[in-house]
């Protein structure tokens, strides 16, 4: 029932991204012509290096308490620095344990993309673990209700896996700060977070790109929105679940988690494509559709970005007015944040370089 | 990381399974032995035949509008009766609008299971389409925000494809009926569903049952468990978002989908083993597991039912006496209902026999 487009395009030589500038970001598309677009966004909040640092070694000290602390994981924290990308995307978070735990968060998803689902030193390409695997990641964030005998013996293949441990450990440190209907609404997030990835490893297996749309429709759930929506529980307030489940704050968080998601595609790009053999990225998806080098793809991939920019202006205006409740004005205004922080840490982070 | 057990059961021959009786069901074993045991449940509701005809006609009418109307699938809406599976699992709706809303749904979920999921003349066994096609089953039911461009693209495929449109038409039904917090309730429980779709099609490509705690954990996602948590929507109520989303209340819920999951486990275990190579079931998986008859794997599967619903007696118990909300005590009932209903459909339903 799918279209698939083979993916044609030639891997282009690396190429340095520029540095973000104030408002927007100018964007270099990797390959021979060098164009320079620019990234609609809105400025990037002030960088609170000493938070960063707090967070990133205590998330590095955790990975070692579960299991997870090679020299390879600990190096890619630091390398990562989701410290960073923390302070930047919850400019209004003042406390450090909840930052941390929306860090730990990031790793153990991380972890079940590295381990479970990419085509890595850790898995081999045609292995059909991966569906089952992320079955289980869901199970440890929302513990199944089995009979005494299973339950004891799921709970211990989930302690003795660092993966599933790691969601656990820090789906339990989430629950601490959320309210019942926060910790669902992350749940729900991470589930259509997993369908993304098992669609990807439907790809890879096969080799093919998908067609643009369906990669794009596809981003929106294999997305950072289960960062994004813990934008309240960051800031400690809460946005009533009625108001969350309001389809003009629905289309907002999809419309924003898209948007923060191809920051990754674009930042990423030229890094993707050199580590792997068919990078999932918006730019490799168009080159491959459109029959383009990948620089002129690039460039189609920020004006996409851009139109994406214009349509959460135009939503968000009509759920302000639609929704006159604080709670939704902070909401929406956190989307906004993450977005801003998204942006400039894709963009300055050494991890794309 | 998946210790994998291979199926070597042989496949028993034919035997019918008793008719339900009042409180309990008789359950007999597949097999030689055929040793009889006892489903503890409450008593069905009463039947509604004239309501659950025309339910029924609605549906086949809906599958012809869509595109779905083959004899094949019109026939297989008469021999599943989901009319009647309806009218049993809520006897508090009185709505047949509302009832036939259900009814899509089901059908439209089951559908995305036979012609993306199943190996069956739909599809190869080893096709990897199945998360790439999940992934827009999920989109058809929670509309992606893109550029106008690909929004376009992606609605056009939608529309032309009898799978998905069943799906997104359903679910448009269902959000005429719902509160945006009910609608994305479901969306959460869909998503979980696929997630365990996308688990059984890993084991189903590669030949392989997984160990039982790892089969029950996936069977509480790939579970009836969408249909239970309707039981607010049909009966014209709504529990808050907040009490539903309630540690305690979330057990009942995940508890109660899985019993109504065995329950099409056991009833349809005989059929189930005739018709595909591999069965994915209790009995099956338990079989293999502890490596024994097909017959006395089926009574320890009852056991498993039955234990399942003294815990979720002290989990109700626990949940009404925390939340002394009137509706919570309603919706508590609801997944009584439901189990009850389901227990009689699917050991009197000739889909199983």
């Amino acid at each position: 029932m799918i279209e698939l487009i083979g993916h044609e395009t030639p891997v282009p030589a690396r190429q340095p991204h520029t540095d973000g500038a104030r408002g927007t970001s100018a964007c270099t598309a990797p390959g021979r012509q060098r164009t320079t677009t620019i990234l609609h966004c809105p400025p990037p909040p002030p960088e609170r290096p000493q938070i960063a640092a707090e967070i990133n070694d205590r998330l590095a000290a955790w990975l070692g308490a579960i299991g997870l602390g090679s020299a390879e994981n600990i190096a890619g924290v630091y390398a990562h620095d989701p410290g960073r990308g923390i302070t930047l995307c919850h400019p209004g978070s003042e406390d450090v344990e909840r930052m941390t735990a929306a860090g730990k968060m990031i790793v153990a998803e991380t972890a079940v993309d590295d381990y479970f689902c990419e085509t890595n030193s850790h898995r081999a390409a045609d292995d059909q673990t991966t569906g089952p695997n992320l079955s289980l990641a869901q199970s440890a964030i929302d513990a199944p209700c089995l009979t005494s005998t299973y339950q004891a013996r799921w709970e211990k293949h989930r302690d003795n896996s660092p993966v599933l441990r790691a969601q656990h450990d820090a789906f339990n440190d989430l629950k601490q700060i959320s309210s019942p209907a926060q910790a669902q609404r992350i749940r729900h997030d991470i589930a259509q977070l997993y369908l993304g990835y098992n669609a990807e490893n439907g790809w890879r297996t096969i080799n093919r790109l998908p067609p643009a749309w369906q990669y794009l429709a596809n981003r929106q759930m294999n997305s950072f929105r289960p960062c994004l929506t813990l934008t309240d529980v960051l800031d400690g307030y809460e946005i009533p679940a009625e108001s969350y489940a309001h389809p003009l704050v629905q289309d907002c968080t999809a419309r924003a988690a898209l948007i923060a998601t191809l920051h990754n595609d674009l930042a990423s790009c030229e890094r993707e494509i050199r580590e792997h053999g068919l990078p999932f990225n918006l730019p490799a998806v168009l080159a491959a559709e459109e029959r383009i080098p990948l620089d002129e793809a690039f460039i189609k991939a920020c004006d996409v970005h851009n139109e994406l920019i214009q349509a959460l202006e135009e939503d968000t205006e009509r759920a302000a007015a639609a929704l006159p409740d604080p709670t939704v004005a902070r909401y929406l205004l956190g989307l906004w944040s993450w977005i801003a922080g998204s942006r400039h840490w894709h963009f300055t982070t050494a991890r794309h370089t």
